[in-house]
């Protein structure tokens, strides 16, 4: 009796828990991320803004841009970005070129980064929306919405430049 | 009467030497290269292929693709790459992120370089022909069709790689 008073009383508050910490997010490939940002469509095929090395990570990176990011890119005018705007950041780790011991070239793909420009429905974080999928098998990273805490907080000292830090080429 | 017997042959000279060195070629902006490759329309919004970072020269660069070289890079059969495939590498001083200490980004545009597959036309020089335009103001690169040389020395060593340095990435 008392036994099952106890696991009664233990079911009950593991019920409560659940309820306290939202639905689980179930992570599977391609998904949406953990704050319903869905994973652009044919951004294999958009067009370059940028490319950076980070020597603290070692990871090589290429900026691309929808049709939006690109023509505001090449405008110059970019405070803010337009609405509709899409970065995508896409992150290999590097690797030293086996014929130029000097040159650093792209390895293992480490993960894409996209943030989506919205300046109403993204105010609490810039006016943009942050997701990552990591891999070559693109799980959505994050375990609930709050993921983008992270995201936000590294961007907040670009502040002043739209919470951007990639530098836009130029192309002649 | 001397003097103009001189002057005469002076001239004369100067004119054999003309013809031995071949007609000048006079660079402008955007014109052709002095081995006649035409610098490629709209390979500012070609798809990447790769990048890289070169320590030793201080520089980044993008490797952009015409359809056919993108297609080529994604299916992964480039032993050889196809006739008609072109390659373009585009090259900028790399400075230091202002807010990233130990980030690498693009600065001022070095040059634009082209590998253009034709294996029958260019097959003195492993069935790739060379050219680069210098600066923003595009100013080929080149006294005479020879430069091909230095271009086909250095690409050499990647014999067994069809004689190109990229790797390109994988975008999942």
């Amino acid at each position: 009796m008392i036994n099952k008073a106890i696991s009664l009383l233990a079911a009950a508050l593991g019920f409560v828990a659940m309820l306290v910490a939202g639905p689980q997010y179930a992570a599977e490939p391609g998904a949406a991320a953990p704050n319903g940002i869905a994973l652009p469509e044919g951004y294999r095929d958009w067009r370059v803004i940028g490319t950076s090395h980070r020597e603290d990570n070692r990871t090589l990176r290429v900026i691309l841009g929808n049709d939006k990011a690109v023509a505001a890119a090449r405008s110059g005018d970019l405070h803010p970005w337009p609405d509709g705007s899409i970065l995508a950041k896409l992150v290999w780790q590097d690797v030293t070129h086996e014929a130029w011991a000097r040159a650093t070239v792209p390895g293992e793909f480490v993960h894409a980064e996209f943030m989506v420009k919205d300046a109403a429905r993204y105010a609490a974080t810039g006016g943009w929306g942050f997701a990552r999928w990591t891999g070559q098998e693109q799980m959505p990273y994050g375990k609930d919405a709050d993921f983008v805490q992270e995201c936000f907080g590294c961007h907040t000292p670009r502040k002043n430049n739209d919470y951007v830090f990639t530098h836009p080429v130029t192309i002649p």
